[in-house]
C-alpha cells in the first residue's frame, strides 16, 4: 500500500484545514535543498485551532498520554506540510530526524514517551523508511502555551 | 541593492567587534559541507560585552520587545559570523533554517514574536530568499543568562 | 597516530555495552545520507546503566564538573554510535555539529562549560577535524532524568 494511501486512511484524524504561517510572520513551513526537505517546528493544531487538551505542561495539567496523542496530531500536521512541498508523500524517501519537544513539569522525565506519539506514526505510515534519529527533550514553555513542538527533516525524491 | 549594501545599511546597528570563540573553548563559529553553511549558536552580544537589556528571563526580567531587538542584533552577530565564512553576503543563496531559543519564565507563551526579531532582520536583507524554516522554543536558563540564542544554517553559492 | 588508535586509548573510560534504542521506541540511533551521518540525541548511559552521579539538574543537584563528566562520557557513547554505523572512527572527515542540553535548575548560565566535555572530548580525538559548531542550551527537565543530552552530526568518508 503507497504511503499516500495509509495516511489518507487516518480519515477523521486528519484535521479539514492544512497547516500556514500566521500572517505577518516571516517564516516558512518548509525548504527543499536538493533531496533534504526541512520542516519547520509545529504543533497539535486543529486547522487553525488548538484543541484545549493539548494546551498547558505536561506533568502538570496534561498527563504523558495526552501528550503523546498530541504528538500524534504534530506529526499528521508535519505530513500535511510534506504534501503542501513535495505534492505526495510517496515522493518521501526516508524520514531522517525528528526534533521533539515536551513543554513540561521540571519533574517530568518522560518526554521519549511523549514523542513516540510522532515516532509511533511515522512507522506506522513509512515502514522502515520512517525510522528516524531523534531528539526528545523538555522545555519550560512553548509559543501558545502548545504541549508539544516537533521539527522534521526528511529524504525525498527529486 | 545587493545583501552586502543592505546589510550595511544597518550602519550603528552593527556591532564594531565581530563576534569570536572564547579562549579555551573547541567549537568554531561556522562549518561549510559543501554549499551548507552551518553557524553556532550565537547571541546578543555589542563585541565582547551583553548589553544589560539583553540579559535575563523574557516574561520576568525583559519584556516581549526588549526580546525581539535581542533577536535582532543576534541576527546580525550571526551575519557577521558568515561573512566571516563567505567574504560577502552577496554569497548568500538562500536562508533554510532558524532555531531560537528564548530563555523566558515558564509562563512565557509568545517565543514567536521574540524570534521574529531575527526573521524580519534576514528577510529585510535578503527578501523572499531571507525566509526559512524555523522553530522558537522556550529554555528554563541560557549561557551567560543570554535572553535569546539562535542558530542558523544557509545555502551558499560554491 | 588514528583517531580509531585515540579512541581504544581512552580504555576503561569505554563503556562496555554499546548504545542502542530501548525495546518498543520507533527510533533509530544513526542515519547516513550521502557523506552525512545523523546521530540521535544520547546521554551519560554506561551500557543500559546511568551512573547515579550523572541524574539530575546542573546547578542544583548536580556541579558544573560533574555535568562536563557527564558530557564527556555522552561524548563517548556517540562515538560508539559513530563506529556502529561507519565501521571505523578513521571513516570520520570531520565533526559538523555538536547540540547540547543542560538539565538544569533556572539560574544555572554556565552551559557552555557543562557541554565542553563532549567538545574536548571530540578535539582530544579528531584534532582541528573535530572542531564544530554547537549550541549549548538549558532545558528544564530531560528523558531519565539525565542531566545533558547531546546531539551530533558528522561528515564522513563514502
Amino acid at each position: 500500500m503507497s504511503y499516500e494511501r495509509k495516511f489518507l486512511d487516518l480519515g477523521h484524524e486528519i484535521p479539514p484545514v492544512a497547516p500556514s504561517v500566521p500572517d505577518g510572520y516571516d517564516f516558512v513551513l518548509y525548504k527543499q535543498i536538493g533531496e533534504i526537505l526541512y520542516v519547520s517546528g509545529y504543533g497539535p493544531f486543529w486547522g487553525a485551532d488548538i484543541p484545549d487538551e493539548y494546551t498547558g505542561k505536561v506533568g502538570r495539567t496534561l498527563t504523558a498520554i495526552q501528550g503523546y496523542n498530541a504528538a500524534r496530531l504534530t506529526a499528521i500536521n508535519l505530513l500535511l506540510i510534506v504534501r503542501q512541498a513535495i505534492g505526495s508523500l510517496d515522493n518521501v524517501v526516508q524520514i531522517i530526524s525528528v526534533e521533539g519537544l515536551v513543554n513540561c513539569s521540571d519533574d517530568f522525565t518522560d518526554q521519549p514517551s511523549v514523542i513516540n506519539g510522532c515516532s509511533d506514526l511515522l512507522v506506522s505510515i513509512f515502514g522502515d523508511q520512517g525510522r528516524h534519529t531523534r531528539i526528545a527533550s523538555g522545555a519550560n514553555a512553548l509559543a501558545l502555551d502548545l504541549c508539544v513542538e516537533i521539527k522534521l527533516m526528511l529524504q525525498v525524491r527529486i
